[in-house]
């Protein structure tokens, strides 16, 4: 019989780049036991994204960083909408060139994600924030 | 007990740009009274996207449509398929650096979306086109 | 009564470039008779993507690539993540704008696709690669 269950978490972040939250998914897919579904999350937010990457080497965090950097540069005098300062608009851009929603199956009460892959809160302000995720199972 | 619905939604564009049809959705979801779930849209076409954004200055739709313009121009003279002309070839990058498919929690009757949120279909033609959306619930 | 079920794919790959595997997926839903529902596909790589784009004009996987290769070139000067090559950090860079999973509804014991949308997998290194994709189906 399948079931669902929705969480809320709230991950802090200290301003851009990106923040691995793997393990809080994972722990709340252990507390209720969960073993067979599908896992989607979804950020409520629009200057941040949702990123499946590599959690073994640092420098690919970094690399990914100074990419964006040069391809959606702050203070471009491109954009108009620049009312919360350079980064306003460059977040946007960065947010619609990734993602807010991720969806993945759990095999065994696990993720079913490859060896290298983790799931990233990805700030694109420059500042720190306070991001939530909702999170939703359907299986058993 | 779980259960599922369907929905096909048109949406008629003007040409390129953002057009907000959050109230479209919301509209079959209170309909269905459906409460508690998972929705998903998926956009059957390869030259517009689904886009979660923010709906509250319209700067950022035009601003957005502005930094796509320079990023992926029309008649770029790299691409060589261009059948139907210049904003042919141009659209199928702009579908693939965004999505066609967006994940959505449903809580209490209403999306699971941020305050300044909004989900937003975004033709990638210039001339205007009727675009078909399929809606998937699972949930309660 | 809402069921579920899973499937791994193997797809080998050619090295840099897109491959249709419509129609493996489409199999593995007649097989089990699967009639309406979601089908969720979740690939188990950074260095590779999953893609819903046109699959009749082959120009159009052409111009993609051409597209990519000028916007994230191989051997990036600006990139210090290259252990595995010139086409290493790059290829993170084309996952992280493109996506790895989709979720795409099933009706009437077919994918709702439109009529020019296919399901590719991206493979963005070099040299062939074998790519484990996860499929999962809750529906009836």
């Amino acid at each position: 019989m399948l079931r669902q269950a929705f969480h809320e978490l709230t991950i802090p972040t200290r301003g851009r780049g990106l923040r691995e939250f793997t393990d809080e998914v994972e722990s709340w897919i252990a507390e209720n036991r969960f073993r067979d579904g599908l896992l989607t999350l979804h950020l409520r937010h629009t200057s941040a994204s949702l990123l499946i990457q590599e959690n073994a080497d640092p420098d690919v965090r970094r690399d990914l960083d100074a990419f964006f950097a040069r391809l959606v540069p702050d203070g471009d005098p491109l954009f108009i909408h620049t009312a919360e300062g350079d980064d306003d608009m460059s977040a946007h851009v960065r947010t619609t060139l990734t993602a807010v929603n991720l969806s993945i199956p759990v095999r065994g009460g696990r993720l079913a994600l490859g060896t290298w892959q983790g799931i990233y809160l990805w700030e694109h302000r420059t500042h720190p924030h306070s991001r939530r995720v909702t999170l939703h199972f359907v299986g058993e």
